[in-house]
């Protein structure tokens, strides 16, 4: 190559620049995937690093090597030797894959570090994590581009039979064209001299538009508290953009029944419940387009998942028959709609593609995260969790799917406990308690606020480790554990002078156990369902924003999930969202999920036998 | 049968009432297509018959056979013998098809008289006039009704899923739906008690409704100036009502040309010329659905024609380049668009199909009219000619076809005519001159008001006979000849006293001799592409409103038409409207066109060599 000797004299150049660096004992220390880099001194832990270079990574024991919660990932470069106290707090696996503890470990030159989302604080995590694809793109259109002859007055080619001409030589198989694309073709080719790069979907010409353009595409993630829109080049099949935000038709409730109620009441609810989640989108893809650098007419596929209801909802399909028993949806299959139809401003040709339902409580998303997982092509017996307002949960037996959906409500979202708030400064999200000894996290280290989902899960836990709580859920005398004026007994979190006390009443974790009970059960009857027991489950895989940061073992010691070994457990992310991403950039992706959906068995809650019972044996508070 | 007592009797009630009336020598009369009915005195002619019924019959010589413009057909039922005088104006063909003039013809009982077109005036002629369709109705869709199983909470089948089995289980090859006709599948299953008549496109289920709906189409052929309209029943392929309306789009100019460059000017009236035509419709789809007594959500499928920036104006795609040359049409090919894309107000998921185009001046409604003629299927030598203010001819030389544009201009419209107008009441229609005696008859038998294309072909056609005029279109002396104080010559129509006098001027000549030439040019260019000389021609045909009410004879006489035998040529109202129809009930009648439409060689007048010599000798006002 001509440019070798350059492209070495550069190599030296940077490897002195970094023999300079060493030589003051500075170290540049780079964390993934926050993409933060810069110089630390040698002598600091990771931990310390990290909070120099604004990346809050979990410090629940104040770097103590206790709470095990900074587990951090070395990528690339030398760091101090392993001590005893990660090994007794690391799983084999963990420490095979060069997991350690950042707050017990040191560089020893420069080091590239991956900081999983459970050891980031809230702030840095969104619900746009996920897993990175490794699938090869193979998009739902052709990219062509094309350059006319321009026609004179003795070959007077109308533009259309010109274009389509051009394409089917270029080898694309054009036969029609979307009216929106259409109205583009004639300014456009005489503007950009006759050359133009075309979408064609399925035969149809979709978009068109000047060579430059970048083909993008759209996956996005409804849940019913929290949206997920990722931005995805569908060339390269790499996410340029993502952005976390807020369902809007919270507004209208924060479960979804009031929003089925709502939009079952008058059709302009219906229309204003559609609207919102509109605007909202074509907001999130307007700073998306530019935080990218690209052009939102180049925007030409675009994948949507949800639940039923909300599927309906951004459809403006009636919900209506959700509501009622048998709860059936009104549309299974997936289904493709003209974008312009429902009002996203993307390339006006495009369709949106809304993956299929498969009950009317297990939704285009529950699908999604079946194929953001893998769990359809896993051999042995795999539990997938997508904990959320509603939690739906997929059971794969060696090759047969069923799913099951669990109404197990906002509590991990703050609502209906007292002192509850959203993942956002100031929540309590991590708690430790020793004896008397009560050591609280809050997100991004702010005076707390209140308490979020993990936080509530670890609260509770501690409680029961600590007999401050029994089986039942009843709470035990306790230094902690005060008595109000009305006779509600309360854990007192954090006293805050002037301001009221944050507790967790005897309410709140009656809230808890109704949620943690109704998603045992819905693992309990998967299993009974398939004739198995759930120590035959080989992995859980835990998807969602919620289940990717709680702590498993704080899970497990209140019963929530099955007392399987930590190392069958695996946080995923917004599998949900990575599902979306894969039916995106892949054709061959996206033609799985009809037959995926048909495959699996739903089993309704509300049918199986001894509900009650079975739901009351779901909510002890212990490991069972 | 039954009931084949009771019938028996009423048709001997109904024989004896006929009896009755016939003593009182009284007889039914009626009139068709009109549809009026009545008895008349036995000893009037068939002329007062109809006035008296309000069937305005051409009465141009005042009933005394010498006009030859009160042509009627008798259907059923005996008449007076035929007269020398009939002999004489009627055609051999047209006295072996019963025609007569109705001023020389009497009933001698129960009547029944077909008054074709041209033989009515204006007022009781419509644009939507048009030959009877004769072929099997074989829609673009499936009709499928269907009944189904609730779902139960045992079996929550989704009610698209529901649906669609259903569709298939009875026959229909149903794979995805609309999302508006979706949108009405939940509601409308459960007010029907789970049953639905349901109409599938392609796949594509597109409208669901109760189990009476009756589905209907549009068929639409919106002129430049004019727009015809037709309701039609799209199981017996019967045209339910049909409607005349003009062109809103006038307001922006009354030639194309002005219009395309509104359109090309600015957004704002691009916009405002496509919606202007969509509200027209709107407004006729609304009275002809409430004359017919049908649900305007019944009306699945829609044809629409049009010249090209008729058609590119209504699916507001640009017409910039239809303006410069070498004048290409952005579309070209057929194109199937959803109605709401247009703003159409039909079935919310029926789509509107356009036929193809075939170059910048000749348009879908010209496929329409080699569909609505036959014209393709001819076997010798036939012209087909649809005059408007744009006037496109095609050429079927045994096999081979090749058509024209001329810009014949509004001329015919009454426009750039001094005293020109619509054919409305009061219009001149009818001119003879016999040396200086000069009948006229207006529309409508009003005071005289102007005059309109057919009455300026006759008075053009009548001053060349009686030597008013000379062949190069020169007024001569005459006694209603006069000079203006500006020195122009101008002919006396009409003398109003206290109103200015309805005159022709030697100005107005010259404006039809252009048109005329136009449309002789047009024909002689066809006739040289193809070899052949204009006495080749085995038939012309003469299509679109002003066509058909044109005297031929004045035509011929002034040189805008060959002078071939009478018998040659037909008038068939509008064709292109028939051909929309065609097209819109039967698929094998739609696939036809694209064929058609490549089949057709376009000859570009302006590109002819010897243009303007040739478009000189076509100007001759004379016989040639």
């Amino acid at each position: 190559m001509p440019s070798a000797s350059l492209s070495s004299a550069k190599q030296k150049e940077a490897a002195n620049k970094e023999i300079t660096e060493t030589e003051q004992n500075m170290n540049i220390i780079e964390f993934e995937p926050v993409g933060r880099r810069g110089e630390c001194p040698e002598n600091e832990s990771l931990l310390d690093s990290a909070r120099h270079l604004d990346v809050d990574i979990v410090r629940l024991c104040n770097g103590v090597g206790a709470c095990g919660r900074c587990k951090v990932q070395i990528v690339t470069g030398e760091v101090s030797p392993i001590t005893a106290k990660e090994k007794e707090v690391l799983t084999k696996k963990e420490l095979e894959r060069n997991y350690r503890l950042a707050c017990l470990t040191r560089a020893l030159g420069n080091v590239k570090v991956h900081v999983p989302p459970e050891s980031l604080t809230a702030p840095q995590r969104t619900q746009v994590e996920g897993l990175e694809l490794d699938v090869a793109p193979e998009p739902f259109f052709q990219s062509v581009s094309v350059e006319l002859a321009p026609p004179t007055i003795e070959n007077q080619l109308a533009d259309e039979t010109n274009l389509l001409d051009a394409l089917n030589r270029a080898g694309a198989d054009a036969r029609s064209f979307d009216l929106e694309a259409l109205r583009r073709v004639s300014p456009l080719l005489r503007a950009e001299n006759w050359r133009a790069r075309v979408a064609v979907r399925d035969g149809e010409v979709i978009a068109v538009e000047n060579v430059n353009i970048r083909w993008c595409g759209l996956a996005v993630d409804i849940g019913t508290t929290k949206i997920a829109v990722y931005l995805v080049d569908m060339e390269s099949g790499k996410t340029l953009a993502s952005k976390g935000l807020m369902n809007p038709q919270i507004s209208y409730g924060e479960d979804i029944v009031s929003r089925i109620s709502a939009a079952s009441r008058s059709a302009e609810s219906a229309d204003k419940l559609q609207a919102l989640l509109v605007e909202a989108l074509n907001e999130a893809i307007t700073s998306l387009c530019t935080e990218a650098g690209v052009d939102r007419n180049g925007i030409v596929d675009a994948v949507i998942v949800g639940n039923t209801a909300i599927h309906h909802l951004f459809l403006k399909i009636p919900v209506n028959q959700l509501g009622l028993a048998p709860y059936v949806p009104a549309l299974r299959a997936e289904i493709d709609v003209k974008a312009r139809d429902l009002g996203l401003e993307i390339a006006a040709g495009a369709y949106i593609h809304l993956l299929p339902n498969i009950a009317g409580y297990v939704g285009a998303d529950h699908v999604a995260m079946i194929l953001g997982t893998s769990i359809a092509e896993a051999s042995g017996v795999t539990l997938a969790i997508d904990i959320g307002t509603n939690t739906e949960i997929c059971l794969n037996n060696r090759g047969e799917m069923a799913s099951v959906s669990c109404a197990s409500g906002p509590a991990f979202e703050g609502a209906h406990i007292k002192h509850g708030m959203r993942a956002a400064s100031g929540a309590i999200e991590h708690v430790r308690l020793s004896g008397d000894q009560l050591a609280i996290q809050t997100i991004g280290g702010a005076p707390p606020a209140g308490i979020c989902g993990s936080g509530l899960l670890d609260v509770a836990a501690q409680m029961r480790l600590n007999d401050v709580m029994d089986s039942s859920g009843k709470m035990l005398p306790h230094p902690m554990v005060r008595v109000r004026e009305d006779g509600m007994k309360e854990f007192v979190l954090a006293e805050r002078p002037g301001k009221e006390d944050i507790t967790i009443s005897q309410k709140d974790i009656r809230q808890l156990q109704l949620a943690k009970a109704a998603i045992r059960l819905g693992i309990r009857a998967l299993v009974e369902e398939m004739g198995i027991v759930e120590s035959d489950i080989d992995e859980v895989i835990i998807a969602g924003a919620f289940g990717t940061f709680i702590d498993v073992e704080s899970a497990i010691t209140i019963g929530m999930l099955p007392p399987l070994p930590r190392e069958r457990f695996r946080q995923v992310g917004n599998a949900a969202g990575t599902g979306a991403r894969l039916a995106l950039i892949s054709l061959n992706e996206r033609r799985k999920t009809a037959a995926m959906a048909a495959r699996v068995r739903y089993v309704e809650l509300a049918a199986i036998s001894e509900f009650n019972h079975k739901f009351a044996a779901s909510s002890a508070m212990t490991m069972l």
